[in-house]
């Protein structure tokens, strides 16, 4: 059985826009303020350090009944039998993730038009992140989708989207009249002064709109 | 069932010492000179390149019947089906890599004492690497085992055992004299003039000592 999934508020960690708060605390902080979904990424750490903080993230989204998904790792996902995996288009195929996850984990895949939306949901994804949305400084060669695209894959797909990209306060409830199911967040939750606030606020901004 | 493995003459891939040379050419010829195991290595690829690397070089190695485990990288191995992983001290613990990869594939461990050699042993692995033995270029922070080390390593642990770091034809017979298992290289063969030369010679001074 996968679990059953609220996308509406979803965190994707970012050591970089942590200046030096705990990861696991600012995490926990977070679901306090009504994040319903984590993605962990960690881009540079090794397999064994990965391991390690996983192991941690498992048990804190466990103990508050989140969903986990790992970025890009299938074999951490595995690893510490989170509830998924999220791979973007330099990571695995979805279709072979899916082969070696099973049917039973979720799986999310990052697109930035139909055409890969569509591949996703017939390669087996769950959902499909999309953007970005709106300019962030933690990404260069980004590849920008518009409200209107956005509302036109949601409307082709019948699979969950969540909106990424700059989505914050100021802009959550444009992103909700596309029809998406949820926002993905880092810096907007991560570099606030508190995650648990500021996380609140986006959640009151999309789910209450 | 695992595949029966001759432990002779262990070719681990690195890209830095091609110099421009097609890393699938030099397998193949490097399996051509007598290689006996490929050990899948790419510490800069993106999940997607390492994987089409992956799917190249299982189907050369199958074609020769050797066996082929990846570096680091559990998920590869389980998305190409490979007959194995490799992790050092730095990778998942191998107590996590076997439960995941099941008993059917091949688990080594990078170690360079007599305490990791049995810590692995004890989590599942099915052989070890020891090392470095001898100075090479393309590490730092090594960390040194002598022969005498090695042959003690050897006579302590009753699983595979083999040798790395800076093994050429010139030392190969003393470390066959520890009466280890095989000779993993990286540079002896790959950065050859003639990666089949270098195999054939390593190989003769190994196996035929
Ligand atoms: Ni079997």
């Amino acid at each position: 059985m996968k679990p059953n999934v609220n996308y509406g508020l979803y965190l994707i960690t970012d050591r970089a826009c942590l200046q030096g708060k705990n990861l696991i605390e600012t995490i926990e902080e977070a679901i306090a303020g009504g994040v319903t979904l984590v993605q962990l990424r960690e881009k540079d750490a090794s397999s064994l350090a990965f391991y390690e903080i996983a192991v941690q993230v498992k048990a804190l989204t466990s103990k508050y009944g989140i969903p986990l998904v790992i970025n890009d790792r299938l074999d951490i996902a595995l690893a510490v039998d989170a509830d998924g995996l999220h791979v973007g288009q330099s990571d695995l195929p979805a279709s072979v993730a899916r082969k070696v996850l099973g049917n039973h984990k979720l799986l999310g895949v990052s697109t930035a038009n139909l055409e890969e939306a569509l591949k996703a949901k017939a390669e087996g994804a769950d959902y499909i992140g999309v953007g970005a949305l709106f300019p962030t400084n933690t990404k260069t060669d980004t590849r920008w989708v518009t409200l209107e695209q956005l509302q036109s894959i949601k409307e082709s797909v019948n699979i969950p989207v969540v909106g990424i990209g700059g989505i914050q306060e100021s802009n959550a409830l444009a992103v909700k009249e596309t029809g998406i199911d949820g926002i993905a967040v880092a810096s907007a939750i991560l570099a606030a002064p508190s995650a648990k606030e500021a996380a609140r606020r986006l959640w009151k901004s999309f789910m209450n709109a």
